[in-house]
């Protein structure tokens, strides 16, 4: 949570943080500023003081929006710093920051980077940057970001603003159910009136106004494959794709709040009119480790144990999984869940292979989405819900939607 | 364009070019690969050779999709190379890009880095990297970008992406301002049948599914400010503020192809029901600035000539200008245009100091966009159109839409 920012800036020895890139769709900005129309800004902050949001000046009202300090760019005259440098951006950039961090009174210790943005001209600022103020290191952190550990558990108004999100997410889910079972059967596939057949780039379309209507945004597009596509864990789906009866649909919805806010992250596997033995059979299995892994839940425990635990209930199922062999793109191949936040990934992770900081704690807020993939036999199922780890330990689903694999068509 | 790729990167001396991140909202990478649900991809490309996509293995259909040549990342078995560097993932993912790197041949020679990405742990990847491979030289470009001198000049297929989003773009313009005259005036505020105001929210909402419906994205929201925001170029306006008549509205919209792809961009200035005369001159002054400035656009010349002559305009109407006074925050305070493309802002810049390169000629995109701004007058004016150059030199309008300020508005 944001109030232990200070404590674990302490822990992990940084002086200080800087956030740069636009203010929307920028999750390590979006959590510091709340968000908004930024077009690029940094911010800076100093252990242990408030944060400091540099802005240029057309943007003023948009910065001071976010409630913190704030400070305009063109304070800091770019063009006299730029005749300064001869012309060269490069250096009037790193000497503006120079200006700005020494102000700040950050002049020696770690100080971490963050932000969404390009990471070509970052890469170029921050080397030269480092160069020119030897008594500051300036760092990237790989394993335990400051930042990512602080947003790895939330507090009640961001727990509130996923919930909504999962509303929104599970509203729309409906309608694309309702909207599959208004259509009828013709030669195996789902048609509209006019006896021409619906295509998967049609419920895609209609996922992102339904979306839209309620504010959300979809930034990463919807999931929405079938057969083959449906046994390749990321496989989005083709567009022109008809909906075939009797085959597996993974439907994998993960919109966010508009301008880049919070995710929900949603899975159902669905099969149309009917569903073969073969097929049934295999999202048994998903939905009998799925019941018996979230019944399991308890606050406090890694949340690689339940990887674990997935693993062994889906071996004794005899099917393959990445435990014995990580190489493998049939049977379970991926990990069972993540955090969700700003990021529609993020920690806690649930990898074998994940930190021990990774547990299941008051705040945190994560999938559970076990599945099986066989792409040579043409089908897939995953079955996906979030939750969240209340402050008393309950393990809280954020929202309801009915499991069902079947759903009804009629004959024309 | 991009088949002027290998030349600029021999002029540049580059060996080779790296773009990181997502494959969506991601404009290198969208630019390279044709965009597409990939979490997180590398594409590397050696001068004179075809670029390589480095995919994870869940991704390997979506990856397929560019036509490039693929290659999976689990080839590289990460869970070994974690075990060789005793499980520092720094370590194990410099690693893996050392492989990566040395079996396409690139050992020596300068190598760009583009994406946007994640700056903190790619500023201690590329760090590391540097270390552990001197003979390359791992570079951000600040001011002469590869990537953006390529992309600087759009093919006839990128024009007729934009100019379908201008299209897009200009019918939600119409629909907004049908909604807008379709309502009536009480005390001064557009209301709705119920004599409810109609607030600025409710506008940007029914955009968001308008745009929606039409297959477009809009991650960076709309310009829908009034009264003194509309005084402060890049103020998005506040959803709770009523629509009154008699105040400027500046509405700047930019959508992009849904996924993150090619944007358009385009304001008009309104004011609902009457134009106050002090409204109607300021706008005089910008359409009349606007109309010189497109009539005399020519292939050949630089942008820059013309934020000249738009300032030069300006300050002959009596108006502050950022020529005289680069601080002003009243009257001209922003140059002219930029151009447009898979970034809502990218070259050409018309700013005063931008480059020699950054000129007009046969395959620019960019916009036209001169305002005039009095925040404590409570008016703010912009009025933008985007434009292409033809093969042929020729100056193309790549949306129409009429220029009048006033929405007429009757009482209830």
């Amino acid at each position: 949570m944001k109030n232990k920012l200070d404590a674990l800036m302490q822990t992990n020895d940084l002086e200080a943080i800087i956030v740069v890139g636009p203010g929307q769709h920028n999750p390590a900005m979006v959590y510091m500023t709340g968000g908004g129309h930024l077009t690029n800004a940094d911010l800076i902050k100093k252990r242990g003081e408030s944060a400091v949001l540099f802005h240029y000046p057309m943007e003023r009202d948009e910065a001071a929006k976010s409630g913190l300090k704030t400070k305009n760019l063109s304070d800091y005259n770019y063009t006299e710093l730029l005749k300064r440098s001869d012309g060269d951006n490069l250096k009037a950039i790193v000497n503006r920051y120079q200006i700005m961090l020494t102000e700040l009174g950050i002049t020696s210790g770690n100080v971490a980077l963050y932000g969404r943005s390009d990471i070509g001209l970052n890469f170029a600022v921050f080397s030269a940057l480092q160069k020119e103020m030897p008594g500051l290191n300036f760092i990237g952190e790989v394993d335990n970001s400051v930042l990512m550990l602080a947003r790895m558990t939330k507090d009640d108004p961001e727990v509130e603003r996923i919930r909504k999100m999962g509303i929104i997410t599970t509203q729309v889910v409906g309608l694309v159910a309702d909207f599959i079972t208004s259509k009828k059967e013709k030669n195996g596939l789902l048609v509209n009136r006019d006896g021409i057949p619906v295509r998967i780039g049609e419920v895609k379309n209609r996922i992102n106004i339904w979306l839209s209507e309620r504010g959300a945004d979809n930034p990463e597009g919807t999931i929405f494959a079938i057969g083959h596509d449906a046994g390749v864990p990321h496989s989005s789906g083709n567009p022109t794709d008809p909906l075939k009866l009797g085959q597996t649909i993974v439907f994998d919805i993960f919109p966010c709040e508009a301008g880049g806010g919070y995710f929900y992250d949603f899975t159902r596997t669905w099969c149309l009119g009917y569903a073969p033995d073969a097929v049934l059979a295999l999202y048994e299995d998903v939905l009998s480790t799925y019941t018996k892994v979230t019944q399991a839940l308890q606050a406090g425990r890694s949340f690689k144990y339940y990887q674990q635990m997935t693993c062994e209930l889906f071996s004794a199922q005899g099917h393959p999984t990445i435990k014995e062999d990580p190489q493998t793109q049939q049977g379970y191949v991926h990990s069972l869940g993540h955090g969700i936040g700003l990021n529609i990934h993020e920690r806690p992770w649930s990898g074998i292979s994940s930190d021990e900081k990774d547990c299941l704690i008051p705040g945190s807020v994560f999938t559970i989405e076990p599945g099986l993939y066989y792409p040579d036999r043409g089908m897939g199922v995953r079955l996906e819900n979030s939750f969240w780890v209340c402050p008393d330990g309950k393990i809280d689903m954020l929202a309801e939607y009915p499991m069902d694999l079947v759903l009804p068509v009629k004959k024309i």
